[in-house]
């Protein structure tokens, strides 16, 4: 059984500031399914807290893992209710690259929210969406709060930072922008490629956006809400954009 | 300028358990949108609480507000930021009464995050439902988390706690259950009338209601992710069941 110490204890608070996450190149992800999911992927484990009982996955290295107590694990989760298991993980840096031809990519400009973010990823995984560009000002990936609420699904997603502006400039992909008035989503044809843009929850899409927005859809309304939440508004663009399954026709 | 009182705050303060604001039949809803929008709604104010700079909407009877400081506000306010008023609302004692038939209705069967509920409840309402019927371990909508989520919507959507078992045991309008595998929500025609189940985040339909079920309908997973979020799952499902708009085609 290891002893947490006051410094370990010290340096793992520190992560939670984005300053620190960057200087020492490590994030946090707690719970048994997001350590899966990371064992799985090809983020890098650093150092595992975890209480007895939980079961190591194959292929972790042993040596990585310290077992501690309930009442230490206690006090360096982050979560309401701790799940077993606390992981410390290599922040990638070797840079992405952005490939928007032939294929469907999300686009945030400035979403603040991390559980708003987390629940985009999450969408994003479910389907099968490989790209998410975000503005400088989104809120940051290794936020914890964000990592927790895409339940694992930001090891399958490529997320990458950038000047959306600069982006666009570089492409003739055409930009379907998430707006509360443009053409219906249940009209839009699906396409075979194409950035779905999406603004933030208090401003929505900035102005020098809006110029490089090619087609503005909307979500139509029906009843008396004046709008919808940012993440479900992705996730019912999606669900037409790219929605189709085997029982499912696509829509045109 | 009115100062609160200790009495005040920690009136105030019980409020935000269940058991308090039942016995004193009142809730908390704070900020200039959810007052507006409570004002002009059947809700009945008992009290605001608002800084000065506050622009009282029309149609309030100023006997009701009292102007505090923005400290004061600060230290009753139950948000990060607050948003110039705070108000206490009654709880309606009038019992609703359910009908199922010639619309579509809502029912969850033990949702427990505030947040996902009152998403749920806003969702509701930008698709023109009217009707949200809970099963009894749902969480409660008067929590303070639940009403600031609907952004308001709540005045605009009945919402009924009751044995779902029972309500389905007199009923012929179909049971659409949201589940990981059942048919297409692309290839099922829009229904004039119906019931949308939806499960808790963490177990699903129970097993009883699942019996109830006429009709699985599934969201098809293109990626990598195991599940959705119970609310953006609730939108992805309604803006296929019952979205349309002057420009979208009806599904058949």
């Amino acid at each position: 059984m290891y002893k947490l110490s006051k410094n370990d204890v010290k340096f793992i608070q520190s992560l939670c500031h984005k300053k620190h996450r960057h200087a020492e190149g490590m994030f946090i992800a707690e719970g048994v399914k997001l350590v899966e999911e990371i064992i799985k992927s090809k983020f890098i484990l650093k150092k595992i807290y975890a209480i007895e009982k939980w079961i190591a996955p194959l292929g972790i290295n042993a040596s990585l893992v310290s077992i501690i107590t309930e009442d230490d694990l206690q006090r360096i989760s982050l979560l309401q209710t701790p799940n077993m298991v606390f992981a410390l993980v290599e922040i990638p840096t070797a840079p992405s690259s952005i490939i928007l031809e032939n294929k469907i990519s999300i686009m945030l400009d400035g979403i603040q929210d991390p559980g708003n973010f987390g629940t985009i990823i999450r969408l994003a995984d479910w389907f099968g969406i490989e790209q998410i560009i975000c503005s400088k000002d989104t809120v940051e990936l290794y936020n914890p709060k964000t990592i927790q609420s895409t339940m694992g699904s930001f090891v399958r997603v490529n997320i990458i930072y950038e000047s959306l502006v600069e982006v666009l400039k570089t492409t003739k992909v055409p930009v379907y922008g998430a707006l509360l008035s443009g053409k219906s989503v249940y009209s839009t044809p699906q396409p075979a490629e194409g950035i779905l843009l999406i603004g933030s929850e208090g401003k929505g899409i900035g102005k020098e956006l809006l110029a490089c927005v090619n087609i503005p859809i909307t979500i139509p309304r029906i009843g008396g809400a004046e709008s919808l939440n940012a993440g479900v508004a992705t996730g019912i663009l999606l669900s037409h954009i790219v929605g189709k399954g085997e029982e499912g026709l696509p829509k045109n």
